[in-house]
């Protein structure tokens, strides 16, 4: 087992303040070194944390793509700038290497505290059984969606997204700082439990993987026409069928989910997603065995 | 009586997202001329709603000062500018003159809907006074704070905030703008019946009066370093006493309300305010007497 240093990467959004918060604080109480694992913290978008908002130029949770990617134009953003940093500095080959990046962010939507993955590379999948081992945590996994990319996590070898909500933008709340402390203080001492085999994972992992978005219904402008029905608002991983209410307008018409399959709606009216034109994200439940190859990955990191 | 025209103000704040819905709504179900008054509408700041935040350069609600008060620099603000537009365009000797301006807001702390008046004039006691009548409906009057001044509403003969949360910046809520709808509504016959002797005010208006505002607990760099205790949180319009916690910090210390005067706190942890220093502000409750004069010059509008 050849985890040593894991980045801690709170504020990649701006104005999702409480993971920076519960980053301080922890950075304070617990030493950087334990169980021969190493925290390392970062603040991603300092700049937009100062200014209170999500980025400066665009999404640097987007901006994680191989460099040959970007346009020329793309250079003068300074999250493509920053993400370049933050590669260089703390990626696997920068200089001063991480193994593993977990990337703390909120949501304003009601999704508990939740993992989400990106792809199903074996070592994620490891890191993910600890956690929902430990917490029974729901696994977003995202995968197969063209329209979002460049992740951050997906810059380092192994790596997961931690999302708690709801809680609005710019506010700190106590409760989820105290969310944040927990799994950040539980994760090295599972990744411990696990190398001296201490730890017995799960025979299967139940994860939602995402199938698509759908936007709000918009008028001819572009502009939103209906909300999100009461029925769905905070309703996040609950099970929707056909003919389930989704949106509600300003004359009461309901617009009813038409699919034949069963779905699990998630990151319901996340308010930053209104940009991406995404009301909510649809899921489907699925069950994976473990592999012991999972672990075996994990381990050679 | 001549109060003709109302002016109903919306998206003030460009975030402030559920007030923009309710008027466009109830624009569309209720004819704009009813007992005699007609609502004009107007978002205050429709760019900075387009880009989602709650201003571009400078907070339009405290835009409408005295323009020889301005400095020469602050003519290519756009909020300045668009300040100048709204009093011109609808102020009482504007192009299209409006006697009366509610200006609706919402706020990310827990203050329900309340009432919000600018000074003692007596049309705005007069109109608080109808509302919290038939709604019952806290006032929050702010007086005597040099530090924040230029609000809309006092650039009209008459006019209130009507201010409604707890909802997060840019959330479509469906319970609030259900609110605001049920307020625009009812404005408008509660002077109605005024107009033709059909209510009784009440004998006196209990109002919370404005004392001042608390920043929160700060390092040598300006951040912020301690949160809103919890007790604290969701608990506006609650009286405190010398003793009760306001605010937590990250070694678990509780800095605590040290006066001597039983308070009322407001607007606690509101996330617009942290910018202007502020994390909640103090206020001591007031019973005034009714008088005749405001309804007086109410009806002389």
């Amino acid at each position: 087992m050849t985890v040593q240093r894991i980045l801690i990467v709170s504020g990649t959004h701006g104005n999702e303040i409480n993971p920076i918060w519960a980053v301080k604080q922890f950075s304070r109480e617990e030493n950087r070194l334990k169980h021969g694992i190493e925290y390392e913290y970062i603040i991603g978008n300092p700049l937009a944390f100062e200014k209170g908002c999500r980025y400066i130029d665009v999404d640097l949770n987007r901006s994680f793509k191989e460099r040959e990617n970007y346009d020329q134009q793309e250079n003068i953003f300074y999250e493509i700038n920053r993400a370049n940093f933050l590669v260089d500095e703390f990626g696997i080959n920068g200089s001063n290497p991480c193994n593993i990046a977990i990337d703390l962010h909120t949501t304003t939507a009601n999704m508990g505290t939740s993992i989400v993955m990106y792809g199903r590379r074996f070592k994620d999948f490891c890191l993910a059984a600890l956690l929902q081992n430990k917490f029974g945590l729901p696994i977003y996994l995202h995968e197969k969606d063209k329209a979002q990319s460049g992740f951050l996590v997906e810059a380092w070898p192994c790596g997961l997204v931690i999302e708690i909500g709801a809680v609005a933008q710019n506010f700190y709340d106590p409760k989820i700082i105290e969310r944040f402390l927990i799994i950040i203080s539980s994760l090295r001492e599972e990744i411990d439990k696990l190398k001296n085999n201490n730890i017995e994972l799960p025979k299967e992992l139940v994860v939602h993987v995402h199938q698509g978005s759908i936007d709000y219904p918009r008028d001819e402008k572009g502009d939103i026409e209906s909300l999100i029905h009461p029925e769905r608002i905070n309703q996040d991983w609950k099970m929707i069928k056909k003919g389930d209410p989704l949106f509600l307008d300003r004359q009461g018409i309901i617009q009813k989910y038409d699919g034949d399959q069963l779905i699990w709606p998630v990151f319901i009216g996340e308010v930053a997603y209104k940009e991406k034109k995404i009301a909510m994200s649809f899921t489907k439940k699925e069950v994976i065995c473990f592999q012991n190859q999972w672990v075996q990955e994990f381990e050679s990191i």
